[in-house]
């Protein structure tokens, strides 16, 4: 891989970084790059040459603008818990950490909005919000940060009801890579203000900018929550159910599908005892108990019409945890199954109506490539992920040519190489593909607002792509 | 104003555009330019010098392709139902009207999605739909189109539950200065892939490139409505109670706000009985009869614990006509009840705790512009519109006067100075201030997609704005 012009971190730019943060904020330690040299995918670790930990906007802006003088590639960090090798340094360079910039700044209750520096957790988040009745939204596993997952539009199981984390943002301050500091969006829930910035910078992946401040939405607590989980004789009656429910209005605050052999293998390594068939897990949110029952009950109807072959449902907050076990922990189970074993977690999203062709793509594609594979999908929205564990080189290349399968599959069937996971390092391969000549559009946007590509360089496009006019 | 370098519409230009895409879709005729010279709002009206009809994307490509080269201004014109003087040519050239690509490529049922060409309006698409239980729900006032209300971010009373226009689409469709022809988003609801290019151009008001195809969200029908008007005593406990009703997860479908004077204007000009007095009117949607009544009850709480002055509530459909006739016809009543009369329609947006600050503006403001002015809000979101009468000239200059202190309030109040509105050509002088630095970002993407700036300029920058680099 070419390293370009980028300029070496020397003595110097240690010393020119720790003027301008402070020396306690700068670390060229083996250990604190270590620490920074790898997210939880599979993608091969690689360490910065130095971590930095700012504390404000305004020295964020001040370390970009020297990084770009010099041209050392700066890649932002939050918690590390990407699964695409979205933060991982591959250049070396500056590692801008946001582990020091994690302070709620305000709380506006009456609006249902927070202002958060990048580097606070989400969990942590929705901890100091509880009290208030209110809680951010998007859930993705991890307990990521809020300006990682901004970055990375992450996602999770309530996308379905209160959307991805574009879709709770309003406001953002960003630091660019010439070091100007910017204020886009506004508190205002309706905006037709000018170009639409704020979705320029969310789901960039650090490649356009630094996220350093950003006034999230809320969402009320639901006060009252139920769980169904059922089964159906195959995918098709499975899907009809998914579709049923969400054109009828039923607004489920969660809707996951498991196909039989992740079943079995719940049953066989977890605590569980799922009908090994295709499976749905559902959450539905309310304000009042009696509008849950209500649900519950047209709920349980299109799974009857649909022959579903069992059918649970509860309103009772223990009852509900039970019944939602085997789905919360099924990567946990999966993990404890398979001793001494990696994973990879592979992630593309369809339009609904298109999910049996995926899920019939995924097990014909797993027999192909005689590989052991998982399916968790989060199908009210016909996002999917796979699981595959591997112990040796044959077997992850093996899952590497299933999963280039499964993105072009995806592409083709109107969807897209990936729902909530990012592009990071893994999936750029399938950008020209899946985009075309927009493509060249974002890369030309790339070029305007980081022309010297120091910004997460070899994220998105590769590194060769973006040298192409240099 | 300046006419840059532009180059005329000569009658080679004519005969260049009728080879492109056929005589009978070409127009220099006086009738047909006027006719589509201004928008609903008091901008002049300016006419094009040359009307084009295309009929596939393929051909708005190839019309941009030669406007670029001849370097021709050209304006998209869906409706002309905005309010900014969003389509007006101001500076001639060729008006591109999306008149004749009306069609509805095709409806994804099961995916709650319908592709279709720009100019379809969206009562029409929402026609078609209803027989499968389905709509598109952003419901500006005018009869807009689809391409229209996407290239404006339109929004409208049920934006508090559906979102806006940008909330409500997946892929599009679009076509560059330069000729290029994008497809930009999927169909999947989930996308990390990349840039968001989508909203981009959504809300970019035509000046970054030509929509020329649209998949968009589409939600069920609901089965059962519910409507409620009550009246407070202050501003501050009906803003009150619309916090109570969102942060108590209601989810409200519609919650607009009338003050006083506007509730008396409406009893004197309109067959209504309102009560004088700051108004909320609501709308609740839900999957069950029972669910409806059970938020009902809710809701009449709230409003008793906020002091409402009267409270009606119905879930008959027809009661709920009648109970919201006043809203859904203010503009109507409020035209009848002042004849030879023009009005000015503002908008500004802030933060709902804001809100009371905002509307004592408004009332302190037209006190010292000696101003009639009604007061309509969709307080549910934090957006409002104040209807302005005038007859002369005069009037008009205060009402100008008016505006610019209503808007730099709502940038001050953390709010924006459109909330569905656009820039157009009305709000360009607020950019600046309420964007900073960030407008200098907006303005060099604009020179990156349309160096020749041909796409409909003088909107969002001023002119002399967009020459500055030349």
């Amino acid at each position: 891989m070419t390293k370009f012009d980028y300029q070496a971190v020397t003595a110097t730019v240690i010393d020119e970084l720790a003027a301008l943060i402070g020396p306690d904020n700068v670390s060229a330690s083996e250990a604190d790059r270590n620490l920074r040299a790898s997210d939880v995918s599979s993608h091969p670790a690689h360490p910065s040459d130095v971590v930095v930990w700012p504390q404000t906007a305004e020295q964020v802006a001040q370390l970009l603008s020297l990084a770009n003088r010099k041209k050392i590639p700066v890649t932002p960090w939050g918690a590390g818990t990407s699964v695409e090798g979205n933060p991982i340094p591959i250049l070396g360079g500056i590692l801008l950490s946001t582990e020091r910039m994690q302070a709620i700044l305000q709380i506006h209750a009456d609006d249902m909005q927070a202002t958060v520096q990048p580097g606070l957790k989400y969990r942590a988040l929705n901890q100091q919000l509880q009290p208030l009745g209110l809680f951010f939204p998007p859930d993705p596993g991890g307990d990521a940060t809020i300006g990682g997952m901004l970055a990375n539009n992450a996602a999770g199981p309530k996308t379905v009801k209160y959307g991805a984390s574009k879709d709770n943002i309003l406001r953002l301050q960003v630091a660019l890579a010439d070091g100007r500091l910017l204020q886009v969006g506004s508190r205002s829930l309706k905006q037709s203000s000018g170009y639409d910035l704020v979705h320029l910078f969310v789901g960039s992946e650090g490649t356009l900018g630094v996220i350093t401040e950003a006034t999230v939405k809320l969402a009320p607590t639901p006060k009252f929550m139920s769980a169904v989980v059922a089964s159906f004789p195959n995918v098709d009656d499975a899907v009809k159910t998914v579709v049923t429910i969400r054109t009828g209005g039923l607004e489920p605050a969660a809707l996951e599908f498991i196909d039989a052999a992740t079943a079995k293998m719940l049953n066989q390594a977890g605590d569980v005892y799922l009908d090994e068939r295709p499976t749905l897990f559902m959450e539905f949110h309310a304000a009042h108990q009696d509008i849950l029952s209500i649900g519950l009950q047209a709920v349980r109807q299109i799974c009857e019409i649909n022959q579903a072959a069992s059918f649970r449902a509860t309103t009772d907050p223990e009852e509900r945890v039970k019944l939602w076990y085997a789905r919360h922990n099924a990567y946990t189970i999966a993990v404890k199954a398979h001793p001494n074993t990696q994973f990879l977690v592979l992630d593309a999203a369809v339009p609904i109506s298109n999910y049996p062709a995926i899920v019939a793509q995924v097990q014909q594609s797993l027999a192909k490539y005689q590989l052991t594979g998982f399916l968790l999908g989060h199908a009210g929205d016909g996002n999917m992920h796979v699981l595959i564990p591997y112990r040796d080189a044959e077997t992850f290349e093996r899952g590497q040519r299933f999963n280039e399968a499964l993105v072009l599959r995806a592409i083709e069937l109107d969807g897209t190489a990936t729902g909530e996971h990012g592009v990071g390092i893994g999936k750029i391969g399938y950008m020209r593909r899946e985009h075309g000549p927009a493509f060249e559009v974002m890369r030309s946007l790339k070029q305007l607002l980081d022309p010297n590509n120091i910004l997460n360089p070899g994220k998105i496009f590769a590194p060769e792509e973006q040298n192409m006019d240099r």
